[in-house]
């Protein structure tokens, strides 16, 4: 990002564009001999000088990102939650932003030369020769038609702005493949069908109803006169299209740090992370519909059968590739390289990080790819590491996702300033956020009233309403808008894009909290609704488990997943990973020689205990959740009060067999619910642990905001 | 590195270069309309098509590491090891140099289209009229005059040619991060004298010989007629600058594999990382030396002063810089951010980089305030990290260094073929290698005669002998020398410095290792050279330590060292992490209050037992070795024969005791050295320790090949 290249450097560049590189001989103007030498000094100061300006900027976001560090250790020390930190890195990029559009005058040597000369194409490369020496210039993109006449006052806040691309090849792929990563997986399994429905369906639903909202304002602003350009029927759903993705990021930080009912949690966390990759495919595909001939807005059903084609083969390419990126590194880590956590951890990063690439230069969606990478590698690849390598790769994504989605945030708080054609209509605006909404509510509401009549396990209304109100947008939406502003279409897009994430992030994020306290006090809620089914306290119980349990639990999960846990148990996982059961058990007997090849000598040990490891998370609720660890909600559904005491951080590399211990436990209070009934009376008890502060330095520490609410929330019951 | 702009894309880069924009009209040349359409699905597919591209030549580069990765293992679990795994990463490269070179024919659609213009300059940013349409172009570089001829044969290894800077900004950083961050701080100080004797005068010495010894064969050749363009004095030193610099790399690599005596390590390793910050810097000033009026070649006093001058400010400056930040990291992380290890190692990460990027921006060099800031950060900023923390820092610069090491690495393998612009002169081939082993023969042996006087412990003849052997060149030299290719002078150092590095890693590398063994067998260089004083048997001896004897270490040491020792263990320790001293113990008692207000809490406990945590090493040696973890050559300064178990590569986390007590048996046996005299009679055991296997799946594997060498060894005494 902050690599310049230099002038005089006769190595070529391989970022330089396209395969064309055509020759314009310039007609020489000035002399030779001392002004040669006098350009080649002054071209390698400016080179020189735009490599500081270049690490300037960068540092810019560099220290932005580390006073957002602070301010979320200060919020976390004092207490603070009113703010998630998301929150706070857009603010803090908000108040850059001001300062550099308004408080930064850089003084700017522009000569207005016009040359002129004749060209056809826009090459990738354009050698140019001044004054004998040859200079070799890349195509950047196409710039509006204003452009050159706005250049003079702009070059301090072009200079912060990213190029977009950096956001789909170096900021989005960590957080995607932590989301995939860090999945839990035996819920989402367990919910597979509804997250699948919400985000396929519901993506398409939300993105078709937005659409035709806006067409519908669009319409009605063209009528009105407020239209200052084209904004076609396709960009009304492309708008639906990256406004559908909702964040995983803030709903994994929001929810984890509530301990909400793993269920919900699944369904939500799995919606999200799906929903991105279907957004972004769909868009591509939206992108894609290009209809012959001269109308080429109209209606037509082969190119839309042919946007359709590209939906279903992008998304099904770039699910292949990332699944089998993550069965070979699987397979790999399986057969070598174990004791070796340095090597194993390269190698991981590395075969993670090729997944992406591969799918970009196959033509497929690298970001998509990359989670189910990410979700492959959780699942199998994971086993096989050694315990080093688990802690180490974990640490590794948490810390690039961290970093990634942080600047980010920042960086969307600056663009509302820096970016320079932002076009704010009031009424798009408006209308947007009407069709955000409804659109959400399109999506949840009924398709939970349908996958309600199949499931077991209901989604409750106050469920509904949560996910209805948790549906935040963030980095998917801006990124995928931020791609392309060449158009006016796509400029208002871009303005009101940013509107809505400032808006969800801030208020809906800011208000979850608050918003499932006050659920939490409707009795009709706290019988649906399990929150704070805390990990800690369920140690004790997993040890009460029986194999039949675990079979319920799975025997009450949709036929799709039964059967492929049954497949993925029997031959993937002792194929591919140290755990399962060994083959020589689960093969037929006429496979017996190939199956005693293929089994891991560790898998004869698990026959014995047949370990179900499907229980086993990488998500790390506990490195999460102790960054305010300090209030717990807790229901306990065996009706006895707990009180949590909350490790600290230092808790935070193992949080695997609690999590286990959390899964047993819900399997088997399930089991009770379907054995007593449904009506179960529930106790609630939401305790205060201030024990966590004990353990840091300073003991005079306010005492949370939520403290008197939530005491007096215990005594009223 | 990946990314690439795409065209239609509106949002400007950050990456442009200059701030002069120029704006050419170009003729409009073709009809709009249709053809405007046409071209711009033309462009979006030529750029489509570029993307591809260059994710697939990342991805040549990413499978390259996965292979060396993999073959990395093979050889540790077959425990081949005549070749280190940088020679094998460059063995890779090689190898898809040859295949991109010659078995890749990719077809060529070029257009020779000369079109004619006018300019005068060359700006930093085109804005390119094409029907109606502006492109901007960004300034990649000056290329060489015969380019624009060649250019049609040379896409394909063109596109697979990172941007040079790219080595700067990326991959050297973390690299000698690490390096800074892993040195044995006790010991380096101990030696800081001996060090910065070797690093700064020696590499000057050695810069200055070659650039002689160069210049006369330069000279030969341009009397003979082998030279082919211009070759000044000036190119000659600078040639002598950049290979001057030693890889702290690979000494680390083998030294660490081999346990090698601490001092002798210590030696080695910081003067190869400081010589790495002289050379750049004394390059750059050497490149800086321009003299006015027209015999731009000549020598002129005012100008060699202000190189000089440049030189020492910039070194300084850097050096400044790196203190600074590392300062301050030690002192938010004194202060704050304790027990949020995520957050402690986001802010670590950034600070670090933030170096850096401030380097930069001052117009320092980024590379060497990311050494001392990593020297800093070590010294300071690691104490007052939490224990998750500080293993995940380690982890993090050791996975980045072995990442960024071998893409090097591999790299320089692969550019043996893939760079179009080769000049291998014969002569200046063996001229070359002759004053490279020359310059480095005036840089080693006699610096240690004239140290010698001044040490009490002597650096004896065979020392001096490995200091010589081991000098090998890698990523500095390599990176500094392919920074500048413009000039025909440039070319051919360049391609002499590659054979130069691959002889130095592949010959010297390799052979090191047999060397020592083939001197251990000498016995004057037993009783001076402590061959595996293992980190592994020492705990228990450590008890035994009192501090009269820590003190004796002390007073043994350099009179700079011993100042600097006692201001900062009684001022800056206590003002800057949690241990050391009470500050209210060392202040003078007028500064009570103030004393009191900045001691740490933490600092009172450690008063009682004076805890001498200058011993408390980052450098994890067992994380290394654990790689050759079966053979260990052990000399046992005390004349009984040790066995020493390895722990396997589990044990890499917890590196920091093992040293401790290492450093604490070390102090103790220089301690009787002194006592006893010099003449000791050691008894060398050389241990093939096969019990490491045991922990291994596969029991059968092939005994090492040292195995016969060194049981023969054992029985010969």
């Amino acid at each position: 990002m902050g690599t310049t290249p230099r002038p005089l450097v006769g190595v070529k560049p391989s970022n330089s564009l396209l395969l064309l590189a055509f020759l314009l001989t310039f007609v020489l103007v000035g002399s030779r001999g001392e002004s040669n030498a006098m350009d080649n000094v002054a071209t390698e100061r400016m080179a020189e000088e735009s490599h500081r300006q270049d690490s300037a900027n960068l540092l810019i976001f560099i220290m932005l990102l580390t006073l957002t560090i602070l301010t979320i250790w200060l919020f976390k020390h004092r207490r603070f939650r009113f703010l998630h930190e998301t929150g706070l890195a857009m603010i803090y990029g908000l108040l850059v932003g001001v300062i550099l559009r308004f408080g930064v005058h850089v003084p700017q040597s522009m000569s207005d030369l016009v040359l002129s000369c004749a060209v056809n194409a826009s090459p990738a490369t354009l050698l140019v020769n001044v004054s004998g020496r040859f200079y070799e210039y890349t195509l950047k993109g196409e710039v509006s038609r204003s452009k050159g006449h706005q250049v003079q006052d702009d070059e301090m806040l072009r200079k912060v702005t990213f190029d977009p691309e950096v956001f789909f090849n170096i900021l989005l792929p960590p957080i995607i493949f932590h989301a995939g990563y860090s999945l839990k997986r035996r819920h989402f399994f367990r919910n597979i069908g509804s997250i699948l429905a919400y985000a396929f369906m519901g993506t398409v639903i939300s993105c078709f109803v937005i659409g035709l909202i806006m067409y519908g304002f669009v319409s009605f602003m063209k009528v009105v006169g407020q239209l200052a350009g084209d904004f076609y029927f396709t960009d009304c759903l492309f708008f639906g299209a990256i406004v559908s993705a909702t964040d995983p990021v803030t709903v994994l930080a929001i929810f984890n740090e509530l301990k909400v009912d793993v269920d919900l949690y699944a369904l939500l966390f799995g919606e999200s992370v799906l929903n991105d990759a279907v957004a972004i495919v769909l868009s591509s595909s939206i992108v894609a519909y290009q209809p012959a001939g001269d109308n080429s807005h109209s209606f037509e059903a082969m190119a839309m059968l042919k946007s359709f084609g590209i939906f279903l083969g992008v998304f099904s390419g770039s699910f292949a590739l990332g699944v089998a990126t993550g069965v070979m590194t699987a397979l790999i880590s399986f057969h070598m390289l174990r004791d070796f956590p340095l090597l194993e951890t390269a190698l991981f990063f590395l075969m993670s990080w090729s997944t992406f690439l591969l799918a970009e230069a196959c033509g497929f969606t690298g970001v998509v790819a990359v989670l189910f990478c990410g979700i492959t590698q959780a699942h199998y690849t994971y086993n096989n590491l050694s315990p080093e390598s688990q802690d180490r790769t974990k640490q590794l994504f948490e810390l690039l996702n961290f970093l990634a989605e942080n600047f980010i945030f920042s960086y969307m708080g600056l663009t509302l300033f820096s970016f320079q054609s932002h076009v704010f209509n009031p009424m798009f605006i408006i209308g947007a956020f009407v069709a955000v909404f409804l659109g959400r509510a399109a999506n949840i509401y009924p398709l939970s009233f349908l996958l309600n009549l199949g499931r077991k396990n209901k989604i409750r209304s106050n469920f509904q309403h949560v996910m209805m109100f948790a549906g935040l947008r963030g980095a998917m939406t801006f990124a995928l808008s931020i791609r392309d502003t060449a158009t006016y279409a796509r400029q208002m897009m871009f303005s009101t894009t940013l509107l809505i994430v400032f808006f969800t992030v801030w208020i809906c994020g800011g208000g979850t909290m608050p918003m499932l306290v006050c659920l939490i006090f409707t009795v009709t809620f706290l019988s649906s609704f399990r929150v704070g089914v805390d990990s800690d306290q369920e140690n004790a119980s997993s040890a009460v488990l029986d194999g039949s349990q675990r079979r319920n639990t799975k025997h009450e999960s949709a036929w799709p997943f039964r059967m492929w846990y049954n497949f993925d148990h029997n031959y993937l996982k002792p194929l591919l990973t140290h755990s399962g059961p060994p083959l020589t058990a689960t093969l037929p007997a006429c496979c017996g020689p190939l199956a005693r090849c293929l089994t891991s000598p560790q898998a004869y040990e698990n026959e014995g205990q047949l370990h179900d490891d499907d229980s086993d998370f990488i998500l790390n609720d506990a490195s999460v959740s102790s960054m305010f660890a300090d209030v717990t909600v807790s229901t306990d559904a065996s009706g006895s009060h707990t009180v949590n005491r909350k490790r600290s951080s230092t808790a935070s590399t193992g949080g695997g067999p609690w999590d286990e211990g959390l899964d047993h436990e819900l399997a088997q209070a399930e089991n009770e619910v379907a054995i007593r009934g449904t009506r179960l009376v529930l106790w609630t008890t939401i305790i205060l642990n201030v024990n966590a502060l004990c353990k840091v330095r300073y003991c005079n520490w306010r005492a949370p905001q939520a403290h008197g609410l939530l005491k007096s929330g215990e005594i009223n019951m």
